[in-house]
């Protein structure tokens, strides 16, 4: 099956045709000959731009969105989200993805990077969606012993079970934080990770507790005790990376791992310090960016997320020219972040994830500079259609299930969070 | 003839009807009966709250959006915006202040303080528009006696024609600053606007080289400045108030002047500072929330506005409390600055400005905490329709004249901006 769209503008290239078949785009051009057999789609007054990249989020988190806000930390965390998340079925988490995902693809989000429980839920959710993403078995064993060897277990049953799923569901490793897992467990993560070729995520030095912590604990400060234990590589994505000195940046630049920075969650929780963008960027050090989870955020849309990540830079530096607009859209895109495996680029030979932007929008007009209105003017309502490994996800606006997802989650959140504050 | 909305949720009074007439709510109740003439709308779905009042912007200014980002200030004013607005006439002033009425109805705004240029053009958009907005004469008298005393004439002018229009159109004076308007101009205003009864609006201490300027020159800081003229009133309304010490604060209190918040504008220019919301608010100063102009933003949607004010004020105090949902909402609704003359009440007696809410959409689903998630997660896009004084601006998403004015601003705007920058 081809996929034809035409008289589509594509940014920086132009006003052209463009086809689609096994997942790939096969030819762009100004002049394609439509096959008989292909479906054909009058792109006409759409911009094209590759699907941006969630590096960092906790999908199912939607069902927590708005419950408990503006608290402190331990306290949110210890009376609202532990409580409801304890609460939490498979099913459940499957309804709170397939939220997330229709909240992401409604804004332009093809592909994300899950850090959740019950993998299988997520990962059916996924499927059912038609987007892609780095999934994985969470481990946290401040239980002890027993704990990490039955997240262990999980992780390795999970990983068979991944091998039903399409290969738009990556499956990596995700041990939570090193404050919550211990130094043997990320040895067996990091053998683990390294036998079977996975991709690991972690929360990394998104507090300064948590680097006092690995200095009284370790003697080195986050990065560096990751990396003395073996697990600074090019498959490791670090969420937040807030609070990183220069020792630690120049060892992940040497390493080649990847930083997520969640501007908007940072602030929100506020973590106490801002992601060090241009020390980072000097270094040429791997970046994307995330959302975190919707309890947190409350917005999963990264055309909002990119907006303030540049805000964030500029504020914290001084200085309006740091982050601008081409390298935000470039970041969100995924493009500064191989690891994630989205070129960000529109291109043939590239995986067809792509949008079709609306712009007869009154917040994107004029269209002085198109990058410059999708950084600082849209929002993810200026995207009209997606398309994911070929197939179309998003029709004008038009996303399959939805009012049975709205449904499904409302009344489950209210059970779980009603249920977890009921003494 | 009157406008009954039934079945629309208010928010914290639930499930009701609403009659408005002549241009006020009248009635409100579980049980309205509906007199016979009258118009009838079904809300069910709705939330229904009062329209946002956006505190400080130059509306004409979508004309520059995205015309010059990620610059040094001045470079940015002196190569792009100053050119550009020397070329500016009357009408595209019209059009694009069309444009930014479109724009904020669109995403819930209903009043607007203004400074711009061209009064005339900025208060027959308003008109056309259907919107409330305090307009103004702009006063800057750096070229000398001549340009001070043209600028009065022009404001006496304009008070004169601020006559003809509807009590939406408001005028007020819009002294620049006071780098830019000289003490003998300034005191002029005062008197003028003392005399007519008039608010003043003012950009003030949005920089700290004004502050230093200030001290040199006058020996006060800014606010010191303006009350030893005897500026610094009920009346008058100071846009940005970045830097304010604690003496300035009292003295602002004191004088029950308000002060005017641009987050946005502020992060992307790089200003060097946080507005002092904790130490503003705890002196139960006057509060609003603006966008600023569209050039330095780039949105006029306060839904996105209110959230990074949130946002940075709990990053800047690294403290998750600080300036909850409910209180975000209260300023970016008018409900604490009197001064702007919308109280952010849904109630029988008050204007009928208000907006209805979609409830069904993605980014707001679940709903464990309305405002939160207005505040947190939704964008304007979550406006269905709404109403100015007692008449439907927009109903289901559509407003008069939408097509016009997207096509008068993309041919004005790159004329005028290709024209500017043609040596």
């Amino acid at each position: 099956m081809i996929l034809q769209i035409d008289n589509v503008e594509v940014a920086e290239q132009g006003l052209l045709s463009l086809q689609v078949a096994e997942g790939r785009i096969i030819a762009m051009g100004a002049n394609l000959l439509c096959p008989p057999q292909a479906e054909r789609w009058d792109g006409e007054g759409m911009l094209l731009v590759p699907g941006l990249v969630n590096g960092h989020t906790h999908a199912a988190m939607t069902l927590f969105r708005g419950f408990g806000d503006d608290m402190p930390l331990m306290e949110w965390l210890q009376t609202r989200i532990w409580p409801a998340e304890a609460r939490l079925s498979e099913e459940d988490v499957y309804w709170g993805t397939r939220l997330a995902c229709l909240e992401m693809v409604r804004s332009g989000t093809l592909c994300f990077t899950d850090m959740y429980w019950h993998f299988p839920g997520v990962a059916r959710a996924v499927e059912a969606s038609g987007l892609r993403a780095l999934l994985g078995a969470v481990m946290i064993d401040v239980a002890g012993e027993d704990q990490a060897r039955a997240c262990q277990r999980m992780a390795e049953n999970f990983l068979e079970q991944s091998r039903d799923f399409s290969e738009r569901v990556q499956f990596t490793l995700t041990p939570h934080a090193i404050y919550t897992v211990s130094r043997n467990s990320l040895a067996w993560v990091r053998d683990f990770a390294e036998r079977h070729g996975l991709r690991v995520q972690i929360h990394l030095s998104e507090t300064q507790q948590e680097v006092q912590q690995s200095l009284q604990q370790h003697g080195l400060r986050p990065a560096l005790y990751l990396d003395q234990l073996g697990l600074l590589h090019e498959r490791i994505i670090l969420a937040h990376g807030v609070h990183l000195d220069d020792e630690e940046l120049d060892r992940i630049a040497l390493r080649g791992a990847t930083l997520v920075t969640n501007p908007v969650s940072n602030m929100k929780l506020a973590v106490g310090g801002t992601f060090p963008y241009r020390r980072a960027a000097s270094r040429g050090i791997a970046m994307a960016l995330g959302t975190d989870g919707a309890a947190s955020n409350n917005s999963l849309d990264l055309f909002q997320e990119m907006k303030v990540m540049a805000l964030l830079q500029k504020h914290a530096e001084q200085d309006p020219t740091v982050l601008p607009a081409e390298e935000a859209w470039a970041i969100a895109s995924g493009a500064r972040a191989a690891v994630l495996g989205q070129s960000g680029r529109v291109a043939v030979g590239e995986a067809a994830d792509f949008l079709l932007l609306r712009q007869d929008m009154a917040e994107t007009t004029p269209r002085h500079h198109p990058i410059s209105n999708l950084v600082y003017a849209a929002t993810g309502h200026c995207v009209d259609s997606a398309v994911v490994a070929g197939k179309v996800v998003m029709k004008h606006r038009k996303v399959a299930d939805e009012e049975e997802i709205l449904q499904q989650v409302r009344s489950r959140a209210q059970q779980i969070c009603h249920e977890s504050t009921t003494p």
